[in-house]
Order: structure tokens, then sequence, then C-alpha cells
């Protein structure tokens, strides 16, 4: 079989119709939350609850069992006790029902009996052809499809679209979870694989490869059960979009806790190390960077190399911010004598990089022509590849004028940026960084992050040129 | 002269009597400015205004000069044109006034006559023994006295009073820069030192050693003016309280940024490394680390050991968390054979560490009660010397409760502890974090960096024990 075809996850990822195979107790039970998610996110295609209590749930008719549906279904959603579970399957995969995702718990993680049931999922798999995903997950988040499976209450109705698909091995990774909607993570797909029986690391990277909404692909893994599957997989899909992985299971404890989680054997960290390195993968070192660095690339341009210009207000965040930009690669650019001499025109202390707009900014009677000036000579640069432009947003009044201040510079420029947004009221910064985000700008309130967001734009854009060696 | 006396900072952080020189323009002017923010955050000493063009600002009677005034003045807050500050100083020395504040930016840091000024004032101090923070620095925050000395306006009126002393060398720190209110950070002081001009991290370390509402001082340098006196004077504070260090201008670009900001000399990195070591400080890694790692110690007691309890709601989160600790130097605890017992009772789920309450809480019927339950036990294990749990912090109605368990659950218990707060709505988590740190109960929304707070604090107990030896 080639790769790319068995790891065909369309069903999973945007199914036409839905089979949910669990309670549908009105209100509380899983399968009618999910349900009602599937609703709240707009999932525009047919749903079949399945469950032989009910003759109608929430307006939907209810069926027994999938054999008695008589239409196509891509994905069954299976929320049932474990011991239940192989059958069910057994019975999808006889339907022709293409894909099934277990988000029942108490699998191999849970060892004993739970092991002996995977294994028997497994065989199933093996034995039918039917793709699983899970079991012990929270599923899948597909905003361009309407598509949620977490099966319990979601307290908002939509996420910010965009180019970062989320892969992890955990739950954690869920719209429960996680505040999505509030970050405004820029997202294409979120997924759980969970205790990975079937679908696993190696099938998600054949699907995004090929995913037109995905732009970069930032991965969670606790371990890899097929190292070269991975690397053959990643490297297909690195020349054509980023993949930055997070590994946890790192030390000796967190590798046993590991274990017990969901049941993944990880293993040397230097082993793994060298792995990444010949995927062409590039690390990041925390879970906050697992979801703040991979937006850079979720709208920007990649940068045509390493020169970075840093707009801050203040000289002491400047300082903090070339040290981050260093560390991650960056180099500072020298700005091109015309350049200096536009900046001196504004004032003699613009004419350095970190240029600190702060001085002028507090004096200046036309602050927002200059601070917009400002940053245009910096972008204009031709010594410069990717800026780090500081903005304050810590007053609610200035966040529309500062977006879009932000987006009609960006109108005709193509360098890569990242804004990082300081102030003093935390809630007008936040929604700042909502709508920058919805115009495709990547705006971050933790500015070293942002600086590291950079730095993985032009490590990617080296990666990709050894890739092409 | 000993260290300490020379040292005594009381004049700038617990003023009775200020006088602001500055412009004092109806709304605009920064000493206007000024005063009422020392109004709004609740300062209780005498104001006056200096400024010769005014009978009376704000309802205050204005002074001409200095010299008029006719009362002991302890603080000069000094924001007027650089050219026009050493005579100022000069008259504020002359007329008795112990400290001055000078806001004014334009000096060494700006190179050429600037920096001639910056040599004036050190000749001022020098001769006439009057103390000078700054210049160009946005001052001070002491919310015990209801003191700030920021020039511009201030969206809010108070800030979580606390334990710890940020210290920075620039105005980054101020509240205009940052959401201190939003954030709660548990402050006891905040301070810009400027251009270090006189006053320095040896005053400050001085000062704050002897401060009772300081429990730790968290310091930003760009760089240390006199070794010797820094290694002294950190190792007289640290016996008592810890000193955590975030070291700006580390590579040889941000070094230069430094030069060309507060005129500082960062040196050679190994060379810091070392005296910080001598020194005894703990060395943070980034800004956001400066102000979160810090919060562990304003309120908690210090661990007996690195033994962690790590308790999550998700397998995920608990590897992450795992590698976190062991790589901030935690080890994981191993529960006894009575906190085993009693958490089989549970679920045979939640017997490990770190242990995973997602399952069962998932199921049980009396969440809430498992949930202090599970704590509990874990607390009181006595393999465990300090634990980071997790509490579903994502929906506005669970604040309450949750907070409530925590304050039940720590009333009888002096274990170190860190809440990790994680959830779907942003603003219920962050409410939750202020309302817990209100509570004396550190509360992070990134979990890692609670982990790097709990590993801080037993690493600060062994420098306590390497000292006593």
């Amino acid at each position: 079989m080639q790769a790319g075809q068995r790891s065909d996850l369309r069903h999973f990822f945007e199914p036409d119709a839905i089979a949910v195979i669990a309670s549908m107790k009105d209100g509380s039970g899983l399968g009618y939350r999910t349900i009602t998610n599937l609703r709240n996110f707009g999932f525009r295609g047919r749903i079949y609850p399945i469950n032989p209590y009910y003759d109608e749930v929430l307006g939907l008719k209810s069926y027994s069992d999938v054999t008695e549906v008589g239409e196509p279904i891509d994905l069954a959603i299976v929320i049932t006790p474990p011991p239940t579970v192989p059958a069910i399957i057994e019975q999808c995969a006889h339907s022709g029902v293409k894909a099934a995702l277990i988000v029942s718990e108490n699998f191999a993680e849970a060892g004993g009996e739970g092991a002996e049931l995977q294994r028997e999922l497994v065989e199933i798999v093996r034995r039918t052809g039917i793709r699983v995903m899970g079991p012990n997950t929270i599923g899948i988040v597909n905003p361009a499809a309407g598509l949620i499976t977490a099966p319990y209450y979601v307290s908002y109705q939509n996420v910010q679209r965009g180019g970062v698909a989320y892969c992890s091995q955990t739950g954690f990774v869920g719209p429960t979870a996680q505040p999505l909607r509030d970050y405004a993570y820029p997202i294409s797909k979120t997924c759980d694989v969970g205790n990975k029986c079937d679908v696993n690391e190696v099938d998600l990277l054949n699907y995004l490869a090929d995913d037109p909404d995905t732009r970069v692909v930032a991965m969670h893994l606790e371990d890899i059960r097929d190292g070269r599957g991975f690397i053959e997989a990643a490297r297909r899909l690195v020349p054509r979009k980023p993949l930055l992985v997070f590994k946890a299971g790192r030390t000796e404890a967190g590798a046993r806790a590991s274990a017990s989680h969901t049941s993944s054997l990880a293993g040397d960290e230097q082993v793994y190390d060298s792995a990444f390195k010949q995927a062409g993968a590039i690390r990041v070192r925390s879970w906050q960077e697992f979801w703040e660095v991979p937006r850079v690339f979720s709208s920007q341009p990649l940068p045509r190399g390493n020169r970075v210009a840093i707009v801050s207000h203040t000289g002491g965040a400047g300082v903090v911010a070339t040290d981050t930009a260093v560390e991650a690669g960056l180099t500072v650019a020298s700005f091109s004598a015309e350049t200096l001499e536009k900046l001196a025109e504004m004032s003699f202390r613009l004419t350095t990089n970190p240029m600190d707009m702060g001085p002028i900014l507090s004096v200046a009677e036309n602050a927002f022509q200059i601070q917009e000036d400002g940053l245009a000579a910096a972008l204009d640069d031709p010594n410069v590849d990717c800026a780090a432009l500081a903005v304050y947003g810590g007053l609610e009044q200035l966040v529309s004028p500062m977006v879009e201040m932000f987006v009609r510079l960006m109108q005709n420029r193509s360098k890569t940026v990242v804004i990082w947004i300081y102030g003093m009221q935390l809630p007008a910064m936040q929604e700042m960084r909502r709508q920058l985000e919805a115009q495709g700008l990547p705006a971050y309130i933790d500015f070293e992050t942002a600086m590291k967001a950079l730095g993985a734009a032009a490590r990617y854009v080296e990666i990709r040129r050894e890739f092409e060696r």
C-alpha cells in the first residue's frame, strides 16, 4: 500500500455523515452533548444518533445500531463502556463505516482487561480495514467542517480558523481543556490520537501534508511507534510545510508517567533528537511554545533570511528581546544607510536596532503617525527579513486604531512579522491579540515567545534549503 | 560607612512628604498625573506641587521651588527637562530633601550632553549626600504606602499586596507597561533604578534585606557596577529571603543594545554566572519567569525538600509537568503505603504520582469531594515536600467553589503548593488566579512555570543549607 493511501484520514476530519454511539440522556448524555456541540459548531452533514433506548434525539431519528441506518456513514463516534466497544467496532466495519473515533477510556492505559480489549480492537482493524482513532481520545476539531467530537459541555461555538494543525496524544489539547477561542489560536485542525491503537502520528503527517487548510503542523508526542515511518512521512511533509514537535516524556520520570497514561514507550532522548533532525522537524520546548510558536506560520509569509528588526517601546524590553532573538537563531539586522537617514529625520534615538520608540512616542504630538512611519521604515529596509513590532495595547480605546494601523502597514508588504502587545489592561491586550489574529497578524503578549516564533520561521527556511540540496 | 546605612532607601520607598517638581498642566501635566496617581493609590503623606506657574494644583498649595516649602521633604520626584535637573537636585540637597527620583530621560543613555548632565548629577550626589534614583526611571510602586511615582495615566488604583519586590533597570517593570493588577502579582515593591547614577542594585539588596514586607527579591539586571558589593549584599540577604535574578544582555547583541539604553556595560556571561552562584542567587531565564517564579515565595512556606506531588486532570499534562519538574530540580515523590491505600479506596487509577484525577472526576457523582480527598491524601503524605495541583477553572461558576476548596484544604497544612488552572474560558481562569492569589495561594495558567516556581523554592532551601555550613 502506498504511503498516503492508508493514511487517508478524510473520513475522520471531513465526514459527511456521523453516527454517534453513546448515551443520549437529555442534557447530560455524552452522545446528546456531542450532537449539541456539532450543531453549535455548525456541522452541516448528517448525524445519526445510535442508542436503542431512544426513538428521537434532538429532533433526529435514533437507531438501535449502525446496521439499521441504511445510509453511508463516514465516521462513528463511540462513547460506550469499554467491554462493549469491540463488538460495536466490528459492527461498524461490517456496515461499511469508514472510520471510528473511540472516546471511551480504560483501555491499554488502564492495563489488565483494558489492554486486552485494545488488542481486540487492533485485531479488528487489521482484519476489516476500518480505521480507528483512539481509544481514550477527545478527538477532533475541524472548524472548516463545523466538526467537533468532544462529548462535554463547550462554552464557545467557534474558534479562529487558521493554518495550524495542533496534534497531540492527550485530551489536554481539546476544546474543554484549552481556551481555544479566547486565545484565538489559528486552527486548521486539532486532534488527539489518544492510545494510537491504529491511527498515529505517521497517518497525521501523511494526511496533513496534503490538507490545503494546514500551513504548519504542531505535534505533541510522547512516543513514536514507527520511527522510520515517521521520518519518511515528515520528509514528505517538511518541504511543503513546517513540522514543530514538542516531545514529552523526556525525563525518566516523565517517560514512566507516559507509560501509565497512554501505554506509550518513551525512549532515549538522544534517539528522538536524532530522529527529529533527520525528519526536518523543529523542536519546541514547552507546552506554551507548542501553542504559540506555530502561529507565525499560519498567515505570515516565510522570511528570506534570519535578519530581524526589533521595535520596542522601552530600551529594557529591547535588550531582552535581542537576547531571545539571538538565542533563537536570529541576527539583529543592520539598517541600511537609507533607512538610518529616514529614521534620523524622525529622531536620532531611532537609529539603532533594537529600535526604541518609547522616548519619541512619549513626547511626540503626532505619535500615531510617527509610530507608523518608524515601523514602515524598519519593514522596508532591504537588510530586514523579519520583524518583531511592539504595540501598546494596554487601553481599550487603543485596540481599534492600532489594529487598523497594522492592517494598513502590512497591506503592501511581505516581511514576516510578529506583533508584541504590552500594556496595563489584560482584557484589552487579549482583545487586541484576537483582532490582530483575525487579520492574519500573529500577536503575542509574551514577547519572548514571539521572538522564538520568528526564530522558528527563519530556521524552517534553512531546513527547506537543506532539503532542496 | 557601614553597609546598610548608606543603603537606607526608606526615603524613596516610605516617604512621609513628597515634592513633585514637574508640569502641572490640568489633566495632562506629568506632575499633575503623578499627584493624581498618588491620590488614587491612597498615599496618605504630604504632597507639595513644585511649579512657579501655579498657586494651587488639585487643591494643594503649589510652590515655586523646594526652598519655599519650609517643611521636611523626604522625596522629590523630578520630571523636568534634563538641562534643568542638576540645579534642581542641588537645590533639593541644600533644602534638606533626602532623596530624589529623576524620571526625566535623555541622560547617559542618550550620550553627548545627556552624559555630561549625568556626570554633574553624580558629582552633586558625592558632594552633598543626597540620594538619587535614576535618571530615566519610572520609579517605584509601594502598595503598603500608597506610593506610585509613574507620571502617566494608570488605569487601576491598587495592586495585589504581597511579598515580592520586583526590581528592574527598565520602566517596562512599571504600572503602565504591565497589567500588574490583572495578573495579581503579589507586590511588596516595584522599582526601576533606571540609569543607576547613584542608587543601584546593591542599595536595593541592602534595603530589601531588612524590609519586613518583602519575602523575596526578583531582580532584572543588565549589568552590575560593583560586583564585590553585589555579592556581599546578596550574601547578607539570601539567608533571610531568596534572590531571583534575570540577567539581560546575555548575548553580544543584547549587551550592545543595553549600552545604548541605560549606558550599561553588560559583560562576560560566565563572569556573571559565577558571581550569581557566589551570591546565592537563583537565575530565572525569561521575563515571564521573572514575574511568575517569585510568586511562590510570597505566601507559601518553604518546602523541607524537593519531593513533589503532581496532581493533574489529564495524563498528558501530567507527563509534561513531570518533565518540567525534573528539569527544574525536583524529584517525583513516592507515595507512602498509607497514602496509596487511601487513594486506592477512591480508585486504583489514582495510585501513581503524577496522579491523574481526570478519569475519576469525569465519572464520579461526588466529584468535588473526591477531588478534595485526593488532594488532601497527596498533601498529607510524609514523602511529599511540595505539590502542584491542577484545578479546572474554565467556567465562571467554578471559581468560588474551587477557591473555597483550596482555602479549606490549606487551612491546617503547611506544604508548599502551587495551583495550576486550566479550562476553556480565559477570563474565568484569570479571575480564579486573582482570587487564589488574594488568599495567598499562587495560581498559574502556565503550568510549566508553576513547576519551575516549585523548583526554585526547593533550590532556595538547598542554597540556604549551603550558606549555613
